[in-house]
C-alpha cells in the first residue's frame, strides 16, 4: 500500500503540468479561434513556401489561391480574439505574451505589417515564382516580427 | 529506489492518455485551423444569440458586425482544411466523424445549408430583432444538422 501510495503522489505530480494545461481561463473560445486562424495561415504560408524552397514546382494557380486565402485571414475581423488578461500567464494553452496589451506596446504596428505583407504577397503569389519569393520575405519578416517581441519564445 | 522506480511506472500509466492525446497525426494543422474557425463562427453565434435570447441587448450595429464575422468564417475557403483521414478515429482531438467522407455522405449539402443560413443571416440581422431571431432558427438548425450527423456525440 505504501509504494502505491507513493506512486500515487509522484503520479500527482507528474500529472499536474498535464492537467493545469487542461484548465481553460474564460477566453478559452478567443484562443481557440485565434490559434485556428494562426494555423490556417501557416496552410497556406506552407504551399507558397514550398513554392518559394523550390521544394514544390510553382503553379500560379495554387499560389494565387494560398495568398488569396492568406489574405482572407489576414484580414478577418479579429476585434474579438485578443481580450486583455486572454495572455499565457493567464491561460496557459495561450502563447501570447501580456506585452502585447502592455503601455507602449507596437502590436498595431505589427499587425499593420502583417496585413501589408499580405497584401503584397496576394498581388505577387500569381504573377511569377520571383515575385512570390520576394514577397515571402517581407510575410516572414512580418510573423517573425510579432512571434518574436509577442509569443512566449519556442524550445 | 524500488518505491521510486514503482512510483515512475504508476506515473507512466496515469500519463498515458495526456500523452496518447498530444499524440498527434499528420493533419494537426488542418484540424487546428478547422476547430480555430469553428470556434470564430461559436464567437460571432454567441453576439447574434445573446440578443436572439435577450439576455444582451439589441444593437444593429454589433449584429450587422457579427453576422458579417460568421459571413467570412463560413465562407473562408476550407477546401484544405478536411483531408480524408483527418476524422476522430485517426486523430483523438478531432471530433469530426469518417462518414463525412463516406459514400453518399450529404456533406455537401450540409455545407451549402450552413452557407445560405449565413448569408441569410448576414441580410438580416442589422435590420430589426424578428429578423435576427428568424434568421438565427435556420443558423442554429443548419448547425445542429451538420453536428448531429458527422461529429462525435457530446456528453
Amino acid at each position: 500500500m505504501k509504494t502505491l501510495f507513493a506512486g500515487m503522489t509522484v503520479a500527482a505530480v507528474l500529472c499536474a503540468a498535464a492537467a493545469t494545461a487542461q484548465e481553460r481561463g474564460p477566453f478559452a473560445m478567443q484562443i481557440d479561434a485565434r490559434q485556428g486562424i494562426m494555423a490556417y495561415r501557416a496552410l497556406q504560408l506552407g504551399v507558397l513556401g514550398g513554392m518559394a524552397k523550390g521544394e514544390v514546382e510553382y503553379n500560379a494557380e495554387a499560389a494565387q489561391k494560398a495568398a488569396d486565402n492568406l489574405l482572407a485571414a489576414v484580414t478577418i475581423d479579429a476585434s474579438m480574439l485578443w481580450p486583455k488578461g486572454s495572455d499565457h500567464d493567464a491561460d496557459p494553452s495561450s502563447e501570447a505574451l501580456a506585452a502585447i496589451w502592455a503601455e507602449g506596446s507596437d502590436i498595431g504596428a505589427k499587425a499593420t505589417a502583417m496585413s501589408e505583407a499580405a497584401v503584397a504577397m496576394q498581388a505577387a503569389a500569381g504573377k511569377d515564382l520571383e515575385s512570390l519569393k520576394t514577397a515571402m520575405g517581407t510575410v516572414g519578416a512580418a510573423c517573425s516580427g510579432c512571434h518574436k517581441a509577442f509569443r512566449l519564445p519556442q524550445n
